[in-house]
């Protein structure tokens, strides 16, 4: 069973091994550095992809392509960010496009199983330090529980990446009047992209929305994939066991309830504001109306589907979008951004210190003071993060700072839209959202590692002073 | 002395009064919430100011002023933020700029006096809920505690200006070619703009920079009145008793070094990247570059005097200054934002998580849990403020989003610059930057009294459960 989950028990082992060190293999001390092994996994992945995208043979016109657009390509992918700045399927050839697909997996898995390993970690530490753990809570090793969590990212990963390749192709046989090598590729294509939440298209055009039997199984899967696995995965489970939703854990149930917020949010927003967009609703009926919402909602969190009507949306529904997409989804999920559940957190100090109580409250649970220093963490750092870089924009290309906030959040979120600012005729923009996506794919669970895990004891508490704020 | 002003000891007859309740007095109910009391003191003057300033008599023209104009002056007054919308020395008569000076005074005074009553008591209360006050520490009676606030701040108030007053007059002599009436009314309404750093100018033009014996003057005045009074008051106290800088206390060490921080951050940013600006630098040698830069660096914090340059600098510097307004000044001080000491906490509590400890400590003091939370709370709400100001303004106007944010900035951090968003032929923007400006005056000490004063106790306390962020 995977009870271990979020019990973080099966970790007692390398808490007892801590207080005493021994000689270990070189598996063992490899994964005990998740943080750093992330970095690892992702600059090779890059170096790698780079390195083949820049081949003549990737390009469908035989020419080798420009480092700084090999190089923006490679990161969007394996951060599966998607902005693209060149027609995927005019741009690259077959070859180019099998590396896009196999670099979005790849990418995909490995966040989610190296943001699993770090909330392990980190969980295991605050229990440690609570004294949770007990010496007769010696478990499974830890070999055993990475092939765990692999195990379960993968089977998650594959099963629902097969329904949607399933649940695709009849809608895009019919789209492609019954050809079915290319249906076949498409609802490939559209299967990897949609789960891990990278916004490459196969026709470059965008998503087949008015054809709903092709939009919805796309937008639920990117959907699943903005939740995390850890929630798929509870609710799979609570279903299973016929158990009611009052038995989902704390963290399925902040995650759930603050997505269905913000979607709802968002979808009360462009119903609202964008009303009398052409691009966007097209003048239709209540229903297709409705469903664009819908999809307008639910997308920019983080998958980056259908970008014909977004640099078309007015100047308010940028900065709303780029607030959106800045929140992103869930933790260790594909989706980027500081996370719903950092954002929740946040509000609930809010709540908290509103209501004049001392403890951190959700559901009849206490939030840990570490997970809310480490959310405090998270958002102010990416609010630095954010802010420079769309400065830095607006220095180098001169455009707004609505586009540069929208283009930089984007990046950073990992959303995959652009209104323009990542153009291939600035590589110093390029670089710098290509840094901003790479931090956005890292940052926050690697400040979440760094923050929630080691604990330095203060051998002296000082007295509390009077300072005014406000 | 004053010693009770950072101890909070002379509080604890209230405390003992608050366990066994009884029949008091009606200066003392009213005393007892000074956050009703401040409500109700900024709405009666806003409703007073309002009116004189729509008679005929309080227009140079004899008619009678707009609505949305003579509320819109006299919030921007009230609340010492200074934008204004039509030219103050043209469009209003004498009694008009009486008016305003008299509603600047009464707003600063007003303000310093509520925020310090609320610091005082939110100190009381985080004493009391640590058993550090003991029934012993019965001391003043809570009349004598409003009078001597009420000195302390009248006191060096009146202090400053005078001071100001005579330092300005020579230099103002020569400016207006020994015209003493003239310079008498513009030195007076300098001093009383500056200290209580409201932006209206007498002349309508601006500030004299380049005249150094008018600017200076100015600028120190307004730079001490961003400090607080209480920073003030240690400082020279300290300096009386010829103590050394390390025994000033946390509030003002925290004060100082942070604005010292924002202030030198502002300098270079204006030296670098508005080195070419010709209407703020004026192709001037290194000196007055500096002495601009300086002025640059200082004014927009809160006081926004020198308005001619700002609506010219580049867009990059539109949004670095919106967050430098949207920081603000020191805490019980005329100046707006969030203040400087809800910054440093904030990054406090970043420094904390990132070296892995768990209390919150500087200068060898620890922060208060619930002062984190107190500026936790301040910069969540005040950013959302901030947004949906923004995003109403660009409704309103069709402006650009950083135009929309520098003067919701300006306006909630009380600046008092304007990019031209607060126009005359908007009254609905002219509503939502005054309703700012209300809350940016009110807003953050209110919640530090919400948040800060009451405490409720917990029956229970929830067991922790695993959440995971970022
Ligand atoms: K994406
Ligand atoms: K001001």
């Amino acid at each position: 069973g995977y009870a271990w989950w979020f019990s973080g028990d099966s970790f007692s082992r390398e808490a007892q091994e801590e207080r005493m060190p021994r000689k270990r293999g070189i598996v063992y001390r490899i994964s005990s550095h998740p943080g750093q092994l992330t970095i690892i996994y992702f600059m090779s992945l890059i170096f790698i992809a780079t390195s083949l995208l820049l081949t003549p043979a990737a390009s469908s016109s035989g020419k080798s392509t420009p480092f700084s657009t090999a190089f923006f390509t490679a990161v969007s992918a394996l951060s599966t960010c998607g902005i693209s700045i060149v027609n995927t399927t005019q741009h690259w050839s077959i070859f180019g496009q099998i590396v896009l697909i196999v670099a979005v997996q790849m990418g995909g898995l490995g966040v989610m199983t190296f943001a699993s390993m770090i909330a392990l970690a980190v969980n295991h530490h605050l229990k440690a330090t609570q004294r949770l753990l007990t010496a007769t809570e010696l478990g499974t090793n830890k070999l055993n529980e990475i092939r765990s969590v692999l195990n379960v990212v993968l089977t998650i990963t594959f099963s629902i990446e097969a329904i949607t390749f399933v649940s695709l192709f009849p809608g895009l046989l019919s789209v492609n009047k019954s050809n079915v090598g290319k249906s076949l590729w498409e609802a490939l294509f559209f299967a990897v992209m949609a789960y891990n939440n990278a916004g490459f298209t196969p026709d470059g055009a965008g998503l087949y929305v008015d054809k709903w039997e092709v939009g919805m199984p796309i937008m639920l899967s990117a959907f699943c994939g903005t939740l995390g696995f850890p929630v798929i995965l509870n609710l799979v489970r609570t279903a299973r066991q016929h158990k009611g939703v009052r038995r989902l854990n704390l963290h399925t149930k902040v995650t759930l309830l603050t997505t269905f917020i913000i979607v709802l949010i968002s979808l009360f927003w462009f119903l609202i504001v964008e009303w009398n967009n052409q691009a966007l609703f097209h003048n239709a009926g209540i229903e297709e109306r409705m469903r664009r919402g819908v999809v307008a909602a639910v997308m920019p969190r983080s998958s980056g589907f259908d970008l014909s009507w977004v640099p078309k949306v007015s100047e308010p529904t940028k900065v709303f979008m780029s607030m959106v997409m800045f929140i992103g989804g869930g933790s260790t999920s594909t989706a980027g951004g500081i996370r719903v559940t950092t954002l929740a957190v946040i509000f609930l100090v809010c709540k908290t210190a509103f209501s004049g109580h001392a403890d951190v409250n959700v559901f009849h649970r206490r939030i840990h003071m570490r997970v809310v220093m480490t959310a405090i963490s998270i958002t102010v750092s990416c609010l630095a993060l954010v802010f420079v870089a769309s400065v830095s924009l607006m220095m180098i290309e001169d455009v707004s700072f609505s586009h540069a906030l929208f283009d930089a959040c984007s990046a950073f979120g990992l959303g995959g839209y652009s209104v323009g600012v990542a153009d291939a005729d600035y590589p110093a923009a390029l670089y710098v959202l290509a840094a901003t996506m790479i931090i956005g794919r890292l940052g926050p669970m690697t400040i979440a590692y760094a923050v929630g895990r080691p604990h330095v004891v203060d051998a002296v508490r000082y007295p509390t002073d009077q300072i005014v704020v406000g």
